[in-house]
Order: C-alpha cells, then sequence, then structure tokens
C-alpha cells in the first residue's frame, strides 16, 4: 500500500498489543501495521519504542477571570502546547472558566477559538461548573450532544459549601447525559479552618501548608464525591489525587463496582513534603500539597495496578517569583507548577525503567485510559488501524538533564532541575504531521483541533465503560457491529 | 501483501486496540492489518467481533495416579481441546500430576507427549509440586531454561500442612527461575476438621457442603500464601477464587503492591450455593464451593475493575453417576465440572451483555492477561503483527441453547444445561488453521503444540510484569529493542 | 452504721464489681456496700439484680417550635419519665431546640424550668444548634462552666449544608470548652436529592423509604463528622448509629485514637427493613430507617465488643394516625417511636438473656458509659460509695408480654406489641426514692432534678475520657486525689 | 462492722467504680465499703489511689526443660513472685511446660508444688500443650473441672507446622470444656525460612533481627489462629501482638464478634525498633521484635478504645551477658527481658499521666480484664465486697528513677534504666496480707496461692464472656441468681 508515512521497524507498543514492525500512515490516520508498505516520507525506529501519543486531561492554558480579578498562568496554549508537544504529548484536556455570568457553552466556544488560533496539539475542554443554578445545569445535556464529555467540580471553590444539593443536581444531569465528572476532592470547610486557625496561630508559611490541607480532608471529600456519584448514578473523575487514605477509599467504591476513576500527577509521586520547611518551600505548593513517602508507595502501587487510572500534570504554571511572593500564606500561595514537558520522560524514567511500573501501564496512565474515558478512544489513546496517527517514536536510552530553560513552557523553574532522566521522544506525531523532532517544536501553532466526540465510535466507549462499571444492561454490541467506529 | 488467509471487515478487538478493519495471515501468523491484501482464503467478518483465541490456564486432561489409585476425568487432550476450540479458546494450560517418585521433567515430558498427539490447542503444562524435596525443587530452574513458566502448588492436598517450609522454598526457587506459582488455596486442617465434625453429626450431605469449606478457610490460606510470597519475593496466582473475603485480601495485598494475581471461574459467577440443598445438590461439587449473591457480585466488580486477572475453568469433568455416587459425604464428593465449551459465550452473555464488564475486560481476562502472566504474551493473547494467528471470529448475536449434548467434553450433564446464551464463535482460528467452525470441530487431534516461552520475547513479559510489581530495577526495554520477539 | 434504706443480699453488678450484699443508701445516696447495716426501710433482692439506674440520654420531650409550626410529640417530660422510671431508667437527656430567634441559654433556662416542674427522672439538656452564628457560638463556653456538657448538631436539618463551615466552628469552640458535640449523621443533599427522585418517579411511599435515606448517605455524614471532628480537635459522639458501613467508619476512627463515641437504638437491634412494605409501614420510619440484618449483626456485636458505647430510645413518641397520615411520603413521614419504658427490658430479654452482649456490658451500655461521657461519673451511672442512689432492682425472670396500653408513654402503640420479654425492673430508686414498683409509678412530677456536672469530680470524668482519646498531657490524677468527688 | 484491717479515705478506683472512702478488710477478704469500721490496723490512702491488684497472666518463672537441654530464664518464682508484689502485682499467669513425655496434669501439679512453696503472689499455670496428640489433648477437660482454665499453643515452636490438624482439635476440646486458648501467633515457616536467607546472606545479626520476623508473619498468623478459632468455636487470646497489622486482624474479627482477645506488653509501647541496629542490639530481642512507631500508635489506640484488653509482661528474664552472648543470631538470641516489677509503674506514667489512657482502662487491662478472662472474677480484678483484699494503694505523685538494681528479679539489667517513673505502688496487699510496702516485699516465699477457678461463681464470668461474644444462648443469668458466687 502506498502511504505518506512510514515508520519503519520500531517498538509498537500498546497497553495489549506488541510487535516490532512498520506502520503506515495516511491522511492523518493509520491504515496500516506490518505488510508491505511503500511511502513518501520514511522514519526509521529501529531500536525505538512507537508509542500512542501523550494524552494529558487536566491543564490550565487560559485564565480564570472571575469578580474582581483574573488568574493568570504564564502559559497559554501556544507555549502549552508547545511544551506538551516536545514532551511527547498530542492531546490536552484544558479546564475551561466561564467568565462571571457567562454559560457554559459560550465559555468553551470562546475558548474553542482562542485554543484553534495557538494549539499545536489536539484538545478537548472541561467546562467550570461555577453556578449550580438550573439554567446552567440544563446546558450540559445539549454539551454532550455536541461532542464535549465532561464537568469539572471544585469542592474547594466558591460555593460547593452552599450549594451542595445543586452540584448534586449537575452530577446527576450530567450522568443521564453521559458526560463524565471531573471532582477536586478536598473540604473546603475543613480547609479554610484550618488555614485561619494556622495563620491566627502566627504561622502559616510553607512549613504548614501540609497542616492546612490534612490528608484526611481530601479522603473525606473523595468519600463525599463518591456518595454523590452512588446517589446520583453517575461516574466521577477524581484529579489530582495525592494520598494513600483518599486512595483506600477510591479503591474501596472501586471493589463495589462504583464507577470511580482515578488522577494523580508528577508532584505526588516523585516529591515528598519535606521541601515545604525550606526557604523557598512556596515553590513546591500545589493543591492538595505533597504528602509522604507512604502516600507516594501507594500511589505507584495505584498506577501499577489499576486503580490510578491517569497520569496528568495539573499544569498551572506562574514564575518563581510569583510562586515566592513576600507575604502570602497557606490561605494564598499560588498553587500548581509547569509539568506538561516533562510529564512522560519523568514517568518513563523512574516508572519504568526503576521497574516501578510496566510499559504497558505506561502506555495506559498516559494514553489509552484517558482516551477510553474521555470518548476519544479508539480514535486517540492507541495505535489502531483508523486511529489517528498521534504516535510518539521514544528514545529509551536517551538521557538528559531537565532544565527550565529547555522547556517550552514560560514558567522560569522547574521542581526537577537538575534531574537526569533517561527516555525522550525523538519525534512527536500528531494526526500524522510531525510536530516535534529531539525536543523542538516544528509545527505551527493553531495546527492542532478541538475533539469532539460525536462519532458513535467514540461515544461508544465511554458510555460501554460508564455502563459496564454502573452495571445497567446495555446492547451496545449490537451497535459497534453496526457501526464504523473508525470511518468518520 | 499476499497472505493464506485474509478476515475482512471484522470489528478487531483487543484490550488497548479496536478498529474495523481486516487482518492478512500467512505461516500461522498475522502479518498484515489493514492495508491492502490479496489472499489465498477469505473470510468475511461483517458485523462480527474478530478476537484473541481464548487462553485457559487451568484445564485437568490428565488422570491423577498416586499411590493406591487414579483420579481419571472423564475427557483426555482430545476431548477436551476439542471441546475448547468449538468454544474459542485456542491454548490450555493443563496441571501436570507426577506419578508416585516421578519428577517434575519426567511428568513433563510424559504429559507433552501425549498432549502433542491428541491436542487440537497450544497447551502449556504446569507441573504440580507434590512432593517439594530439595531433589524435585532443585528441577525448578532448568524446567524455566526449557521454556516453562509456573508450578502449582496445593494448599489443601498431600502435606502441605506438613511440611509448610519445604514449599515456601520451592516458592522462593520459582520466584528466583522466574516463574510463577500457581496456589490452591484453601486451609486443609480447617476443612478436613469441619468435615469430620460435620460427618460425626450425622451430616456431611450436599447441604453441608459451603460449611465444611467456609470462607474463612479460603481467605486464610490466600493470606498466608501472600505472606509466603512476601517472605519469598516470588510473585503468586491464586487459582479459582471464590470468595469477596478472599479477593479482599488480595486486593489489599495488590494495594501494597505485591505480585499477587487472581483467577476466577464460572461457578462462583454464574451460580450461588443454593442448588447444594437440592437431591442432587452434589452436581454442583466444586473446591472452593459455590457462595453467596455478596461474593458473586464482588467477582464481578473484580473482574471489572481489574483486581481479578484470568477467568478460567478449572475444567475437571465427570459423569453425573460419577457426581452423585451414593454414599460420599462433604469429604469425597467428586469436585469440578465441565466448563470449557461454554466458558466464552456465558461469560459475554452474562458479562459483556448484560453490562457487567466491558468488552475490553472480557478480552483481557479470557486471553491478554494469561498470555502476559505466563510469558506467552505478545505470540499469544493480542492481535499484533508477527502473534500468532489464534483468533475467534465471534458473533455477538447468536443466541443458543446449552445442551451437554452438543459438547465435546464427554462429560455427560452441564450445569448450565437449557440457559440461552448469546454471543459464541463462528469460526476459531489456531496458529492460522481453522479449527473449529459454528461449534464443530474441524482439526485433527495432534494438530496442537507445546508452547514454551523460551524465546526472549516471550520471557520478558513475565519478567517485565513481575518486575513491576515486585519494584526491582529492571533494563528491559533495553533488552526489548535489542530482540525480535515476533520474529521467531 | 444505720441508714435509711437498706437493700439485701442482691447481687450487685456494675461493669466492674460483682457482689452478693447489701447497699446501705442515706440522704440519696450510696453510703455503704457489705458490711453491718441497721435501716429504717428494707428491700429484700434475694435472686434478683442491683443495678445502676437506666440513663438514656436521647430523649424529645419537649415541642420544637420553628418558623411557621411546631412539632409537638405526645410525650411530655411527666409523661416520658413516667415511662422511663417505670422502665428502669433514671436520668434522661433531652434534646433541647431553641425557638426562633432565642439563645441557647434562654432555651436551657425554660426548657430546665418545665422539666423541674414535670419530671420523675433526672435529666440532662442538650442545647441543639440550629444557628450557628458567632453570638450563639459564643454561648457555649458560659453553658459548660454552668454545668452543660454537650450540644447537638444535626447534619441533615436546616442549614448545615449551606453553613458548614461555622458549624465546624462551633464544634471547635464546643470542644475548647470541654463539652462533648452530638451529631445526627446522615447526607442532607443526598436524602433531599433522593426523595425528590423516589417521589418524581411515582413513589415515595413507606417501601421506598429505605432507598430515600441509604445507609451510604449515613456513612459519608459520620465519615465528614469525623474529619470534622479531626480538625477540630473535639470529641463527637454519633448518635442513633443504624449501619455495619457507618459503625466500620467509626471504628476504623477509634483504631486510630480519635475520640469518636457512638449510640444505638433498639429499632436497630431489634427490626430489619422488611416491614417497611406492609401497608402500615410508615409505622416504622425512623431517621435513619431499619436496615438489613448484617447491620443489626453489626451492631450488636458494636454493643458487645465495645466500639458502640450507649444504647439509647431516641424516643420520639406519636399516635399510630400521625404516624399513617394519609398523603405522607419519604419526605413528610414522622419519624420516630415511643420506646423510653421497653429499652432496658428488650437489651435484656434478647442481650443478655440470649447471650448476644454480657451483663457486664448491658450496664455499660445503657448506664456507665452515658454517665462517663456526659459528665456525671462517678455521681451517676455506677454503684459506688458517694454516688446517687439511682437504682434498679431487677428481676431477671420475670416475664411479660409488651402492651402499648401498660406503657406510660402516651404514644397509642407499640413496635413491639405482643413480644414476650424477660428481664423487668421491680424497684426503680432515684437518689433513693422508690419512684417505681412493678411497673407502677409512685413518684410525683417534678421530683427529678437537673443534673449539672458542675462539680471537679464530674467534670473531671469527661475531660479523662476525651483526653486520654486525643492524647494531650494532663495531671488529672493529681487533682483527682486532692479532691473529694463524691463529698457534694 | 469490726474488720482486721481498715484502708482510709483513698480514691478507690476500678473501671466502673470511683469513690473517696474506706475498705473494711477481713478474713482476706473485702466485707465493706464506706460505712462505719473499726479495725485491727488501719492504712491512711489520703491522697493516694486504691487499685485492685495487679494481674500479669504471661510470665516464666519455671525453666523448660526439652530433649537435650533445659531453657533456664534467671527468675522462679521466689523472685519473678518479689518483683512482682513489689510492682503492685498480686496474681500472675506461668507459663507451664511439659517435660518430655510428661503429660499436662502431672507438669501442672509439679510446678504447682514448686510455686507453692515458692511464690509471694497468687497464680494461675497455663499448661503448654508441645504434643498435641489425642492422650494430651484429652486431659484437658478434666484440667478444666479442677478449676484451670486455660491452655497455651505456641505457633513457631515444635510441630505446629506439622500437626495443625491436631491443634485444631486441641483448641476445639478446650473450647468445648470451657478454656481459653492463648495463641504465640508468629508464622514459623516464614520465620525459619528468612532466618535461614539472613545467615546465609552473611548477616544475621541484631540489625537483621526486625526483617527475621517480620509483621506481616505475625499478622497471618494472627489471622490463621482466628480461622481456626472459627472453626472450632472456641475464643482464642492472642499473647504479645506488637503490630499495628496483627492488631488490625484481630479487630476486624471483633467486630464480626468473634471472641478474638489480645495482650500486648511493654516493650511494644515504650520501645521501637532502632535499637536493633546499636552495637548491644540484642539486648532487646524479644519475639516479636520490637516494632515502627506506628505500631506503638496502633497498640496505644487499642488499649484507650478497647480493642486490646490485657497488658502483660511475658517475663522472660536473662543476664547481659546471656542475651549478648557472642554468636548468636536472629535465630538464637535469647528472647525476653525482666519486666515484672516496672510493668504498672511505666504504663501508668506513660499511659495514664501523659494522657494516652484514662485510669479506668489503666485498671481493666492490667487487672480487671485479665480476671475475667481466666475465671477469676469476681474475686479477682475488682474491688468489691466478698472479693480478695487483692488491692494497691498507689502513690500517683512519688517519682522514682529505674534500676535494675532496685529490682527483685535476678536479672542484672533494664531496659529503662534511668527512665524517670512516676506513679508507684506504696502498698501491696494480697489477699488481705501486706506484702510489699514502698517497693521492699515483707512476704513469705510461699505465701501465694494457686487459684483454681473452681467456684460457679468464677467460671461463671469466663463463660459469660465467650457466650456473649460467640452468640449462643445462655441460662447464666438464673445461675447467677442462685449461686453465692463471693461465698466460697
Amino acid at each position: 500500500m502506498h502511504v505518506d508515512i512510514a515508520i519503519r521497524n520500531g517498538t509498537v507498543v500498546t497497553p495489549a498489543t506488541q510487535a516490532v514492525t512498520d506502520l503506515g500512515l495516511r491522511d492523518g490516520r493509520i491504515v496500516q501495521i506490518g505488510g508491505e508498505l511503500e511511502a513518501d516520507e520514511e522514519f526509521d525506529a529501529t531500536g525505538k519504542l512507537v508509542l500512542p501519543g501523550g494524552i494529558d486531561m487536566h491543564v490550565h492554558l487560559t485564565p480564570v477571570e472571575i469578580e474582581g480579578g483574573v488568574v493568570a498562568w504564564v502559559d497559554d496554549f501556544e507555549s502549552g502546547s508547545a511544551a506538551a508537544a516536545a514532551g511527547g504529548i498530542t492531546t490536552l484536556g484544558n479546564m475551561t472558566f466561564p467568565r462571571p455570568g457567562e454559560g457554559l457553552r459560550a465559555a468553551l466556544d470562546r475558548t474553542r477559538a482562542s485554543a484553534e488560533a495557538q494549539s499545536i496539539t489536539d484538545f478537548v475542554l472541561h467546562p467550570v461548573l461555577l453556578d449550580p443554578s438550573p439554567a446552567v445545569v440544563a446546558e450540559i445535556p445539549g454539551l454532550v450532544a455536541d461532542g464535549h464529555s465532561s464537568i469539572k467540580i471544585f469542592m474547594i471553590a466558591g460555593d460547593f459549601d452552599t450549594r451542595g444539593r445543586e452540584y448534586l443536581d449537575a452530577l446527576h444531569v450530567a450522568g443521564q447525559a453521559g458526560a463524565l465528572t471531573l471532582f477536586h476532592c478536598e473540604d473546603g470547610c475543613i480547609i479554610s479552618f484550618l488555614c485561619e486557625l494556622l495563620i491566627a496561630a502566627g504561622g502559616g508559611g510553607p512549613a504548614d501548608y501540609p497542616a492546612s490541607r490534612p490528608i484526611y480532608s481530601e479522603a473525606v471529600a473523595a468519600a463525599r464525591a463518591i456518595a454523590f456519584a452512588r446517589a446520583a448514578e453517575a461516574p466521577i473523575y477524581i484529579v489530582h489525587l495525592s494520598s494513600a487514605e483518599a486512595l483506600e477509599v477510591c479503591r474501596e467504591a472501586q471493589a463495589k463496582g462504583l464507577p470511580v476513576y482515578v488522577e494523580t500527577r508528577p508532584l505526588y509521586v516523585h516529591l515528598t513534603s519535606e521541601p515545604f520547611s525550606e526557604p523557598d518551600g512556596a515553590k513546591y505548593v500545589g493543591n492538595p500539597p505533597l504528602r509522604e513517602q507512604a502516600d507516594v508507595d501507594a500511589l505507584w502501587h495505584g498506577l501499577s495496578a489499576g486503580h490510578v487510572h491517569t497520569f496528568c500534570t495539573d499544569h498551572a504554571p506562574w514564575n518563581l517569583a510569583e510562586k515566592l511572593e513576600p507575604g502570602a500564606n497557606v490561605a494564598t500561595f499560588k498553587p500548581g507548577v509547569a509539568d506538561l514537558q516533562t510529564l512522560l520522560p519523568l514517568l518513563f524514567s523512574r516508572g519504568v525503567l526503576e521497574g516501578r511500573i510496566s510499559l504497558q501501564r505506561f502506555v495506559e496512565v498516559t494514553s489509552t485510559n484517558a482516551a477510553k474515558l474521555f470518548g476519544l478512544y479508539p480514535r486517540k489513546g492507541t495505535i489502531s488501524v483508523g486511529a489517528d496517527a498521534d504516535l510518539v517514536i521514544w528514545d529509551p536510552e536517551r538521557t538528559r538533564t531537565v532544565r527550565a530553560e529547555d522547556d517550552y513552557s514560560r514558567s522560569d523553574f522547574s521542581l526537577y532541575e537538575g534531574w537526569e532522566v533517561t527516555g525522550w521522544p525523538s519525534h512527536t506525531f500528531r494526526r500524522g504531521e510531525l510536530i516535534a523532532r529531539d525536543g523542538q517544536v516544528i509545527a505551527r501553532p493553531g495546527s492542532g483541533a478541538w475533539m469532539g466526540c460525536t462519532s458513535t465510535g467514540c461515544r461508544l466507549s465511554l458510555a460501554v465503560l460508564q455502563k459496564a462499571l454502573i452495571a445497567s444492561a446495555c446492547s451496545w454490541v449490537r451497535l459497534v457491529s453496526q457501526s464504523a467506529p473508525n470511518a468518520g
């Protein structure tokens, strides 16, 4: 067969396939695996891995505009997606905040327009539900019909603690519509209480940060989100889980058959809380805080055994001066760091090469599971005929030292500065286009596209996963056999 | 490309790939997915699924010869592998018992010879460790070097309760050699005590069967096997787990990062213990017994969420007269039933179509995971270029009624007699050979082959999985990139 | 010694003492155990038990006046305390609701005055925090200084779901002041959501009652109350716990050293949820609902093993016509029943005589623990020199049939109508006064008194228990040795 | 009343009574509490506590004679009981090992004779079951009939791992007879395996000691003992529990209503494993090893919340030279230390005064619970009319420094040398006789007596506790009301 691109002789790996073979790409898709290929352009992957492009479902590349101000991170879709591409990621999921008074669809449309102008990677948008009033909640089914697959709820933000019942209604509506609801799980009452107490006691500095957002406040919030999910019969996805105790809560829910999915992020598997006591402790602030070694171990075990489903960044980049702003305290520290460009290499180096997780699980938590959960599978998240040619040629032997200055993120520091990391992407393809080579981005901003899960094939995968887990009867296999999921 | 066989337009599914596409088979292997194909022989899979052939790692197709007698099931490799093939299974793992005084290798060689003469499916052999004396244990590393990947330990049989320390030594040796140790987990002391008590009290009939082998005797045996695994730093695989309590023990071990794998079987997800009180209650006897609805639910949840890894038969077929032999009691009932031909259809019908598990998990627990755990992956267990063409064309809409008389097993009854089951294989291919069509076996006995995991590629997958979980460093990726796992 | 009353030759039992001996009472107190006694009045307890008077810390004998109406149960302190006395109870703890706009102290003073006029038993008052505004919360330390030892928070009532942070502040203030905070644990958001859903679906009748207030809504509310307790470093007491799952949450908190105390009540150990499906199902409504047998078993085990601390009624009596009011639904059924007079006999009969709990635990959960937790010990809750002569002569062999018409409660029905119950009080003494004999009350209304825990001795016991559990240093033993707890 | 001894004005405390009052003693018993007393001898306890004498149910004061040698600790009943008396303990439970070929009764009789000649305290004897052959097991019911209440099983010793079924039979016989079975819970297979492995690897020194007997080997042994208890329907008492994980196993069993009692000892609440890495690490060796801080915390929580029932020594004294014997390794270190004289003061100082447990729990775990579990209650373990006058006048303000040279034990070192401890006994009475004053023993060897639980009253308490927990019906209250438990 004649194709646009042939990638030759790589070790092609998904969580359930492994072959030293050739891939044929045409019109942005994978059209042939193995067999005989002629191609316009050839890439030799001998001695390298060929993996599905990374999917990071949790980034902040657009500002939050609220009454009285704007929270603006230092990256936008242009710089952020460049960092992603350089690091082997081909699809992003952006937290999309409505402006005051703005509806969810308006926020999505506005954000999609700006992302389409800037992004190098493909992307989806998670509308953040800041106002669970009936009119806003009523938008959700229409959004799903148009290809959106999620909403995001912050248990600590805004008014969750005063409008819980409305948020529960929203979760119910989202579940009925077929959307997955993302939960930031920390108990707002407890955190605001402890912050006040610590500050009143003369503290409130970085060393107090873990005490201001204790593990039990995460665990109980997770428990409540799960109870809401049981009541609403809706699946939930808990973002950036940080502790063994909260993970245990999720694990027990999964054992009861509840559709509870778990995301963690680099901070919680590569670092522990000791740095908070250093002079620049505020540099490490994230919500939730860094935890202890036992938590780190539990999260690695979860990534390995399957009760943690995705590994995402919560990329929320600042410059160091902003992180270390004098006078800030546990209630006002700027949370988050830049993690996009190093997400995959750090996990590969410390996870796969140091034996904590298998290569299969690496692919699963960085790509396949996210695609399945957010309705993009099998278009994304795998290497399968008909799938988008989102591919990374991965050099498992390449060692580089992490330097913030090498990173496309505009953030001027990295928590991993100076770390030696082995395993980096040599080529990143997005829908068949080479967008980065050896850490250099070569695609133009705006070449990325919004990914709707409007085709039957895409929508099915989410439904299947959810339906399977909530144990309701389904006849989807008949649908599968009648549809052409990879045709569109 | 010109190939021997083309399978056209099926929905090709593995746990991590999904495509409506064509497959090209040559010399018994999958050589091309998608693209352009010419073929000597064509199969149209339109509207059907194409799945990896089933792998049932737990069957009894050879007799147990012990001092003073022989335990002979009614199937041998000829009838058993025919039932397997008719039901969509292409690889079997047979429990291989040494004769008194016979070493493990001798038993394996003898059994391999007879299986090679009879089997329609491919197969591996698990040597059963009945005598953990140093000379026997010392055979294990050599067996692994020759391509065997497992040993089997019965916690209830023979002398586990008097030679525990030696069995622990054997587990250690097996783990060091890279083998996976299968454990039958029930506490022999408790079971023999309770059997005597029940019989002495004038009972001991089928209605007493659950009480004679209580859930806690399974759970505590699983806990002890896991503790042995921690001490020996060796992975274990617990066969035919039956209860929520024992599963919880395993799940907690997995959350600690321990390499504990779990198998369950049809009896424990399709039936509960009520039938033991019926006149023909002995018909349902298996070790362990059927349990309660809460156990059934927990096992389905485990199959769905991932803490149960494989779904196998423990095919141990008898004729009904043997099962109902007058005078038998809880200590002497003949355990086991024929399950091979209906293993996949029943799981598909009640699991996938009724929404308890996804199609992806169906493939994972019936094929992919077993291949990974026993060193056959990616040669077996997936649909990947270079893999053996072990394939099933699956008709998800075909409904049939289970009848023992339609089953290739020589057992004259089925526990599922009369059940309406939807989803059956229409074609079964083993290494590119069509061995069954619409429930009729068309291959000759002896066409199956023993599968050694001697190639680097095969051996790696087991090591990777185990190493990942026991968190030791490994450099396997380099090995992967240097080897050609699919070439041989 | 010459005393007012001698009780001769009974088997005198507390959780940690047991003797066939004589008791000497003078001026309302126990002044001598054993030895030689002359008395003005003699009671022969040969063949009977002599136990500390029962303490029921959870009753509703005063109406709730809210905006737009009054919730008025059919008993007041006169009828309620008579039922208590007839059933062997000598101290009550009444839930005391402020009127709209009324402060806690005003509500307590008002209620105390009316109770002092009516009550036959002694009593304490738990102020219910319906408005956690700073001014109201600021009253708490003063109330504790005056001898109150508790506050009550309803997680389902009023505004817990909109003012959680203020309730957490209140819990903190209460803990700092030395008070114990009672929590009704059910998640208000979930319950209101499910009630609406069930009613909208055309249901909402008694058969839906369990589904409208599911076990997980209790368990997650308990988890959140416990998390609040950790943040506030305050002890909590969870009223009327009903389920195994919620009990497990509490048990795990206790194992972490957290001061979490648990109360259950007759409904949850004597009945299961089946009656809700009967035509008069609404008769059985309580908050939370009756549960399943596994919950009943878990609560009995908790009463026996010590992780359930008290057994109280939540006496909330209605007439049957009110319970069965036509048109009521899951959101409006009248919760609660009359349980005071049968509390102890039913627990003795089904708990002690049927072997579920020991006699020692019977005394502990019906008397001693409540006295310790609410600052009344050792004045109440034991048989010790200097203690109030609150005593019950208990006939362990007396069998009676429960009849609502024999009960001093004005409620016109009993859920236990017709049950044969063995073990009844023959004499009830309150501070040395015989107040009931063979089920007949002989004391005058108003003879009961409010019990403040103002003496050092009383206050200490609460502090000790709490301090021990929250692991802060204390020097109370020195205080004990310097004080004379039983003198005042 | 005229009595032999009056103890005036102490704060008399049991777990359920508390009074500043006088006690009257006559003929070795408590005959009057409060009231008017004339006495031959007076003791002023003003400002002090009066507590039940301590009961340490786990001591080694008689040698173990086995084939090929004798294990002889440095204390016998004379020195051991002197240390006990000086430390406030009035009753001991001694592990009584049969000689090779000797039956249980013969061993008990022989040991009783020597103890009666030497002991200052009262005592019971736990026969150790080293040979569970039918003839030996058949002795058990007769022993119980004669007033013995226990047997001891070592899961690590001798032949548990080869004769498990016989030990299970023994447990069943013991349970049927009404005896409590003590279990030393560690898995012998795992420990011997790890010891060999560590020694073979060139280690095996004190620093390896924790690794040689890991926590999971204790937890799984506890799980198995509990499973045996379920099968045998017999209560068990797990000696010297050391870890959070094993405690969790027990706690879950208790929550299921199983009669599982837990003992811990000073080593596990006062020390952690760090000292094993010091040059004299072998000094700290006990079976099981010292654990980590999380284990210490869990045991304190268990002592406080009630899932640890007793606090005993496992007093097994050596001289330092024996502990530090050159050439010893993890398989041969001499386990155990002298703890009798400091058992109560250390627990009071670090437990009660530092707020970890209440004074009530102190009495419960050091006296009352042991008496109840071993059939001595209410004769022992409380301060009740008719009870033995086993009393300690306890000075809660007295501070002393621990010195081995001040200890009656012949062991020449103390792990607590130099510790400042507050709270010591000033007077110890055993059956009304003053046996120690201010740390000086003043009674003669041989004044102590064996305590049989032959009276109905004593036997009942054990039965009650067990029956309550195993949930079988009982009619004991009738028996109580007909018997005179304190008369005999």
